[in-house]
């Protein structure tokens, strides 16, 4: 699956997210060989769960496949530049990339405000590849921000 | 509570997850009146979760009760400065105040490599209170390394 191919499939669980009213963003991890071990998306408002982040969900979804909380060399594609906990808990899985849609300046740890997946003194570095899909990824942002407004 | 008291909790905690084979590490969450609002153990080994760290699952504890993942007001005392992750987490959870024990040199996010609960760039800050049973904290885990270097 090439990481357009995941994209899409990351941004229809961050619609779904939307639908159901929490702000759209979706994550999928993909296994060395390319398949999906996990799906994810927002559940924060929906779960009552501060940690419910959509790449906190696809990373304990492919733990529970694989039996264990090494990630090593998995791929975890996500339409959001991930938070300062997301970028932590990629390092702390050992995944070996992350793929993201749009950039955020507010609140971005792969490179924006930090670059949590890329510091030496961690144990652990994750490959970084930014900006796939970006103007899709952020339209469902804005799209679901200006609705919101609209009430 | 104090935080001497709660850091207690916070150890019976660590010492719970050190017995079922994971690193030693235990979180309490106080509400703003001083009660037990969730705790939490380092269970990423024996849940095979890469998030399942003390702070995350004391903070989804005290979500749950309370019925909503705003933590505003709330203090979490863990017996480690947490790592990026949780760090992370305490921020996106709008927790009030962390006290943690041992410092972590090497993946601590409170002061030790950053200080992500004091960034004015991002929506929420946490008060640190450091050191609070530092000692008794740190050799919890000292003890739990070198009786599996024993093995």
């Amino acid at each position: 699956m090439t990481d357009d191919q995941a994209m899409e499939l990351a941004m229809g669980e961050a619609r779904a997210a939307g639908r159901e009213g929490d702000v759209p963003v979706g994550a999928v991890v993909l296994g060395t060989d390319g398949t999906i071990l996990g799906m994810g998306r927002n559940a924060r408002e929906r779960h009552g769960d501060p940690t419910a982040h959509a790449e906190i969900r696809a990373l304990q979804a492919a733990a529970a496949i694989l039996g264990t909380w090494r990630l090593t060399g998995t791929t975890l594609v996500v339409t959001l530049e991930p938070c300062p906990m997301c970028a932590g808990a990629l390092v702390a899985a050992r995944v070996g990339r992350v793929v993201f849609g749009a950039t955020d300046p507010k609140a971005g740890a792969c490179g924006s405000l930090y670059n949590l997946c890329s510091d030496p003194r961690l144990n652990h570095e994750v490959t970084i590849t930014p900006g796939v899909r970006s103007a899709d990824c952020g339209e469902l942002l804005t799209t679901f921000f200006a609705e919101r407004r609209d009430r």
